[in-house]
């Protein structure tokens, strides 16, 4: 049970690095040939650790590794977590030819790409995404970065890994909620520009809500290919990249007014998606029985269709000032132009996002 | 008086950018084509803000512009400090396309650096720098960062201004210890690569210490072109760059162990260089006459010659480990091949680095 079942290069010039997936792949695939120099730091959390930190510690043979363990949970990706990082680098004299190893979900990788981004004004990191949501999102792109009290992400880096593992037997350690938040993401590259995959979702997605293991290897290796495909069109967000945000603005505001870590991003964006859907609806981009299809499928993901119901149209749209796609002050979104094709707007009328968002406010 | 008397190209590619060089041109020469956006953030400190931030907010006409005003200092070079430009960012709602201005000195040039590298992932910034020794340093080559209480710059980025303006008029409120300091960085890009300009250098001294206008600008144009020289053979110090650290090794040492601030940079540089000029002698690589020679500038210079009288060589040795050359916990110096002409060396004796150090410690 160790077999790579795909291998995937994400193509960014002198940044490409391979994505290797398979089931069963921690601790028996060597990943010593992508660590230049002799030490290696891998980062991962309370929870994560005990499950497999042994595996991750055996992918490197022949080099010096060392561990340092945080917190578990989105309220911890902040400044002081990280800097406990930056601590057990100092204190074990880790130079700038060592590799950070991120085990764990998106916060792990992201809080770790920015430590590696940092970390001496830049070293190498390899990330091993143990959750649906990671090795579908985070594991293609090189965003990394912590929350700040006023915007999620707000501080970070674009810092490429030089190899991705995604072992998918560690998700049969994840919670059923988690599995569905990474079903969203999953879902958002059908929306976005995949309509053949989106097709497929729909036939399968009982196979992926049970992570029937080909089923599963199948959707992360679509999503990564397809993620890796507009990620190398535009790195760095020029333009296209920001088609990847579908559903994530509403997401975000969503996430900020729980507070970090009350929902899980997927099942943010899960809900902002519905709204994106909704507001396209408004907007005369799709129709009403396309935006059924899309609250169908995301309610077939075990999502949440609905946002906090003490969430005023008001928050929304303060929270949503902040949005890092914002040019100027103007508020811009990512709709959907038909199921299968994204596109990012600043022309959304101020009525219809105020309908959209009276529809959706006060309904639980 | 507002001529630019010098203008030099940093050539970095698709990251290239101009420096214009020149007395008066702070708040006459235009800086609204350099920035992309509407939104301009000035970053400085206390000390700079009342001489200097009114010429700097005349520098961009028609672009809507706010500054944060920094406690003065290296041990204010903090992550606590640095989230004050990321709190000011966002309580004004600055997105990505907003420009900073580092108006300052090398700490406020690089954590201003540093907040653009990581807000939002990155946003442009400009280089207004206002002491001799970020003139003539900071302002090319693109290394941001702060520090870390277990080692000086330790978390940082590289990243690019898009123009630097140096207005050598901005030198005369500046303190004679700091005039000194900027001198320490200017003699080492004699001794590293250009005796013709250590000749200069020798017979003008006495003009600079007195800040003579014409002479000040040579001398901070020739180092910015020799830097640029440098940065643009190797911008992300893989090998050539690292001479540029002459004196810095035993220098960071030095600062560390008397407190950040304590010592100016450039006076424990000025004192690094001699001791890196010391061992240079014993390891066989440049003449006794040659040592007196870099005493003897280094001194004209009206710097400190010895470190600190309670600094052991078990001090040096502890904190020269953490140097950021190092490579898999070997210590890496720069050291003269000859007086003008630098190397980076992995193999000093140990023996010699003993010698120099117990030369050098307890003889104050």
């Amino acid at each position: 049970m160790s077999e790579i079942l795909h291998r995937l290069s994400v193509d960014l010039g002198e940044r490409s690095y391979p994505i290797l997936i398979g089931a069963g792949l921690l601790g028996s695939v060597d990943l010593s040939p992508w660590v230049e120099g002799s030490q290696v730091m891998i980062v991962t959390n309370e929870t994560v650790a005990p499950l497999y930190l042994k595996g991750a510690e055996a992918s490197f043979p022949g080099k010096s590794v060392s561990s340092v363990i945080l917190p578990d949970g989105e309220k911890y990706k902040d400044w002081q977590t990280l800097n406990r990082v930056f601590d057990a680098l100092l204190e074990e004299r880790h130079s700038r030819k060592t590799t950070l190893v991120a085990l764990g979900g998106g916060v792990v990788g992201d809080m770790t790409g920015f430590a590696a981004a940092c970390y001496q004004r830049g070293v190498s990191f390899i990330q091993i995404p143990t959750t649906l949501l990671s090795q579908v999102d985070s594991s293609v792109g090189g965003k990394t970065g912590i929350n700040h009290p006023l915007g999620k992400n707000m501080i970070g880096a674009f810092h490429q890994p030089s190899v991705v593992l995604i072992d998918t037997d560690t998700l049969k350690t994840l919670p059923p909620r988690e599995v569905s938040a990474g079903l969203a993401e999953i879902i958002k590259y059908g929306l976005i520009r995949e309509p053949v995959f989106l097709n497929w979702l729909e036939a399968n997605m009982d196979r992926l809500t049970r992570l029937d293991t080909d089923a599963v290897a199948e959707a992360v290796y679509r999503s990564c290919a397809c993620k890796a495909d507009v990620v190398a069109q535009d790195e760095k967000e020029g333009g296209l990249r920001a088609i990847l945000n579908l559903g994530h603005t509403f997401g975000h505001a969503i996430e900020t007014f729980a507070g970090y870590g009350h929902w899980l991003h997927g099942e943010a964006v899960g809900t902002g998606m519905i709204m994106a859907a909704d507001l396209s609806v408004r907007e005369g981009m799709i129709s009403q029985s396309d935006y059924q299809r899309v609250v169908r499928i995301v309610q077939s993901a075990v999502l949440p269709q609905l946002p906090p119901g003490n969430m005023t149209p008001d928050d929304f749209m303060s929270l949503m000032a902040v949005d890092k796609k914002n040019v100027d002050g103007q508020l811009r979104l990512v709709l959907l132009r038909s199921v299968g094709e994204a596109e990012v707007t600043a022309d959304a009328s101020k009525e219809h996002l105020a309908a959209t968002l009276s529809a959706f406010c006060g309904q639980q």
